[in-house]
């Protein structure tokens, strides 16, 4: 069934009110016709079935018949903070990493990423990047949309290392230092609800003195296993093991 | 260092050999130089790291200074059986696929595969999506490079289920039905050396009556999370918890 999100204020308790560019996919796209059924989410914690009743060209309402618990967010919330890569790889990060359950993207500029987040286009680049998380939520079945923040400096992001329960930092070498379980033990000590802060150095990496910085701000180093990720893998990897732990074998 | 896969018979005692597209990249595009040093697989057992010794248009000769060890291949072996998905979305699996640890791919073609594998251009196919394996296995440090299969029928895929030691078939239902820890049983009845197959169908997903020819032939089904995931991402969700599994946690 199709689903759509709408904001909190459009929900009432018997009826959804759809908005904005939905219209057009529920009416041109879709061909959807009254006594069709949707599933809506507020983008909080309510999600509903319901049924068309009102197609028109600016809005369209429908009618709350079941109240669903889908359950679909992680148990623990996954923010992952990503180097700006190359080309259109934050475009595939945010895809694939919504559908595998992050809460939130963080990019950032390493010393190492060779594009820039130019703050003439940022503004346009968010919104595009917010509609391929909305989108990705909407077909995986999420019952909230990641939120995707303005690349932020290194220094910002080291400030913000302590405002989660843990930190990890990707780093290809630890299976040489013994830190291979690191990730292991990470998610053995975090419970519901808690917040974890994934940091992805950009295609050549982070530098030494960054990885010493995050380090000095209590994030841990960790290996995803002993081949050698891309920096567009990494997350995807880190999502699929939190699901494991937590969703599977929990 | 860069990576490159030869031959088994281009590597003797203390000499390797490289010919074909990898002179070009060395000499070409890497612009190497006497005494530079590179890593070369066998593609079976054998990586050494060598210094570069004749550089000349047709092929390079190079030294064996050390034998390498690097473990990077994954305790058991796995093999992605692929329903043929739209466009590019083959490309992309064995690229994420191979970086991920996968042994071996197979196309098949299901019932709702809507791209039909063409018998004409199945050669250069293969030969592409080999090149795209290799590229990727170097990337990743990997000591093999993955197989790749001519898309077989769903049938041959059936007949293929016993020779492996597990099946797991991606059943985005078995949330509901009680199966969402099979993964988890799964592989933790596997021991290093065995073989396990994963089936994933296209972006329709199996057919009910698929699934049951799979259970019937041994497969099991088997839930990755709550969220529904793209035909894309399944084989990257399972590769990632077999490498946290076993490199890991064991």
């Amino acid at each position: 069934m199709q689903r759509y999100f709408v904001e909190p204020e459009a929900m009432t308790e018997d009826t959804v009110t759809i908005t904005g560019d939905d219209v057009k996919h529920i009416v041109r796209v879709m061909r959807m016709k009254e006594g069709d059924e949707i599933i809506c989410s507020d983008n909080n914690s309510k999600t509903v079935r319901c049924t068309l009743q009102l197609l028109g060209e600016e809005q369209v309402t429908a009618k709350i018949v079941e109240i669903l618990h889908p359950h679909t967010e992680l148990p623990i919330s996954v923010t992952i903070a990503q180097g700006l890569p190359k080309g259109d790889k934050l475009d595939f990060i945010i895809q694939k990493g919504t559908e595998l359950g992050a809460t939130s993207f963080v990019p950032f500029s390493a010393s190492r990423s060779v594009v820039k987040w130019e703050e003439k286009k940022a503004r346009k680049k968010i919104e595009r990047l917010e509609k391929i998380a909305k989108e990705a939520a909407e077909q995986s079945y999420r019952e909230r949309i990641p939120t995707i923040q303005p690349a932020m400096t290194f220094s910002s992001l080291v400030e913000q290392v302590s405002s989660f329960s843990s930190c990890l930092v990707a780093y290809e070498e630890s299976g040489k230092s013994g830190e291979r379980s690191q990730l292991v033990q990470c998610l053995r000590n975090l419970k519901v609800g808690d917040s974890l802060l994934i940091v992805i150095g950009p295609e050549g990496g982070l530098t030494e003195q960054e990885i010493e910085q995050l380090e000095e701000a209590g994030a841990k180093l960790a290996g995803f296993g002993p081949r050698i990720l891309r920096t567009e893998t990494a997350s995807l990897y880190v999502l699929s093991t939190v699901s494991y732990h937590f969703e599977l074998m929990g």
